[in-house]
């Protein structure tokens, strides 16, 4: 069973928003074990959508449509899909109902045009909406299904979540399973290397590296008839993608660095304390995303002025005069002086040069020091994480927090 | 002249990565006057990446795709393209040469299958890459234009800007010159409403509403044969613009809240603090991110613990007692002891519960405290920032600290 994806919308075609619903139901389709071959994005036009509906119809055998459901004289999506398929449109009295209260709810008057939002083509499925006033809708015909749903990622995704997909996981009866193995310390072609033979050749399981800012993603995808024989076929491709490259991976289906420090520091209730200065709070705010993270982190210091350092880590005025506010030594006397005032089992600290000004040609941005201390071990590492374009302020402070994360896993998992 | 965007990739098509080359060339081939009508995905597979490669060159002038240069056996852009047009594939020697001095310089072996990069299509220019291993090309045959370019957005952005768009331009002899006013504080629907007639009416320029969480951006877009005459159409548009809604216009031009923030007090020559809780970071992060932000910001403090609150800030115990660690009383203290340790001219602070788990029916996921402190004006304020959807802690986060910037900034404004 093969689908497109169909997004309407003028804002997208312009690229005032960035198309995640697209990225979102592929990823889900695929789960579902539901091939996608095509994306389209389609302005608020009627000719134009009419021309790429057929040619989506023409080739897939569902159409997964976001957009073009709102109230105004230009969301055209529901009616030029009942024209397609010559259906009328019938007013919905329990859409309409349901659209009634929400705007009493909320203390609105309802327009006129609001309840173009409760007609619907004959015979269509309507998927309640929980997060907004433009119901979904499903129409089959002709052994092809489409499913319309309003834009907006905060209403579309709960709708396709709760409503869709139980529907088309009775259409599909294979299910694909996934396990994402991940990596940092290698970039994806050194990867690749070691692995090569095993991804050319996967088959089910594939195999495919997937590389993010600084770090690389392995996902393994089994399809199967049902979760527990996907697993199966799963793990011994795991366990010889450990055995060759076992030393870079922190993580299987962790996701995130800050999701498995978080984990490691809960499960050896330790607790981590941060001092900041080129990453600028970034590097705690990653922490301190992660729900939970309360229990493992009491207090970070952004320190950006010399000044600063000194009042509140007790850096040695002389050391930052005698090495610079960006050297291995400074960066030892912030890791220090934050796990002194927090109390924390794990002190974390970075210094470095950001950019795009402050470079020197012995100091260049990218100069990044990372000092971590701690009654099992103390460490300081020096980073270049420029990689020479243009602006890439944020990503050498990015770069930097995921190293100090990574740094600080790695401390955590030796107490 | 119509444009369309096609981008090849299997990691697209599955959802693995998000498309934000379409985002990004859409909008740069927009501010060219080049019209977009389409963007399409499609994998790694010769048939499929035919056809709509036809489909598009049968409906626009311009096809712009990335992805599918790379050296392996299913990149297949090139390859593609020039079977479609009918052309060889030759050796282009210069190609060659600059991808064995880039081998050389990374210390890396050049693989015979990094030469199928250096295969050009007869007739094609070529675009150097900067930063990559991939060159880019531009096909131009039978009125048609194919520009390719790598799928990597660091590759690609740059070589559009250097590359692609000084080719590109020659070929418009209009410009599309846009103004964006940056809003906070008001709705787009509530905004719609006031500016309604203007946003229907407008053919040249266009007024479009643009929803970010938590702001709205209104773009005035001008279509003119030179910027001068582009601004002078744009400036009565936003004087009337000015005179309904100018209450909730923070900045023109200025995109985000936190570099407003920076622009006064950098040119008022303030310094700002920043005690942090439920944000954790992400409110010091947002400030920080602008680059020269040095000069207005010395340090900041994430005090996640009520002990932290009360031995760095300086917030009394039994305020936390009384009222607890989300409450005014205990914000005013913070923003009064940050400001107090710094020496800065505004103190801001947070306090908050971002959820999920930690709220009460009293005090409810969402519920947020923001206190600035200085010398014009001590101000705090109640916010309640949860929308009632599922996984919102990064939403609140990301609201309360807007919220912080927005009454940082009408502070800074007052001095």
């Amino acid at each position: 069973m093969t689908a497109e994806i169909l997004c309407v919308g003028t804002e997208l075609l312009l690229g005032n928003i960035v198309n995640t619903n697209a990225t979102f139901l592929a990823k889900e389709l695929s789960n579902l074990g539901i091939f996608t071959y095509y994306h389209t994005v389609v302005g608020d036009n009627p000719q134009r959508l009419m021309e790429v509906l057929k040619t989506a119809l023409s080739r897939s055998d569902i159409v997964v449509m976001t957009g073009g459901l709102g109230p105004t004289y230009d969301d055209l999506t529901k009616e030029t899909v009942a024209k397609y398929f010559e259906l009328c449109l019938k007013l919905c009295e329990p859409a309409l109902k349901r659209m009634e209260c929400l705007f009493k709810s909320m203390h609105r008057q309802m327009s006129e045009n609001n309840k173009k939002q409760a007609m619907m083509p004959e015979g269509a499925t309507v998927l309640e909406n929980e997060n907004g006033t433009a119901p979904g809708l499903i129409i089959e015909k002709d052994s092809k299904t489409v499913i319309m749903m309003p834009g907006p990622p905060r209403e579309m995704k709960p709708m396709f979540i709760n409503k869709a997909l139980p529907y088309l996981s009775k259409k599909s009866d294979i299910i694909l399973v996934s396990k994402n193995i991940n990596f940092f310390g290698i970039g994806e072609s050194a990867l690749a290397e070691l692995l090569n033979d095993i991804m050319v050749n996967a088959k089910n399981p594939t195999v495919a590296p997937y590389a993010k800012d600084g770090e690389v993603e392995i996902r393994v995808t089994a399809s199967a008839k049902d979760k527990d024989s996907a697993l199966k076929m799963i793990a011994p491709v795991i366990d010889e993608i450990k055995k060759r490259a076992g030393r870079y991976i922190y993580g299987i289906d962790v996701f995130t660095l800050q999701n498995a420090l978080v984990a490691v520091l809960k499960e050896k209730r330790l607790k981590i304390a941060v001092a900041e200065s080129c990453t600028g709070g970034l590097l705690s705010k990653r922490i301190t995303e992660i729900p939970g993270s309360s229990k493992v982190f009491d207090f970070s210091a952004c320190t950006y002025s010399n000044e600063m350092k000194i009042k509140i880590l007790g850096v040695k005025k002389e050391t930052i005069e005698k090495y610079g506010a960006v050297s291995d030594k400074t960066v030892t006397e912030m890791s220090k002086g934050i796990r002194k005032i927090s109390g924390a089992d794990i002190g974390l600290s970075v210094t470095g040069i950001a950019g795009p000004s402050g470079g020197t040609g012995k100091r260049p941005v990218g100069l990044v020091y990372i000092a971590v201390e701690s009654d099992v071990s103390s460490e300081v590492k020096e980073f270049r994480l420029s990689r020479g374009y243009g602006d890439e302020r944020e990503l050498i402070r990015y770069l930097a927090s995921s190293n100090a994360l990574y740094m600080a896993l790695k401390t955590a998992e030796k107490f």
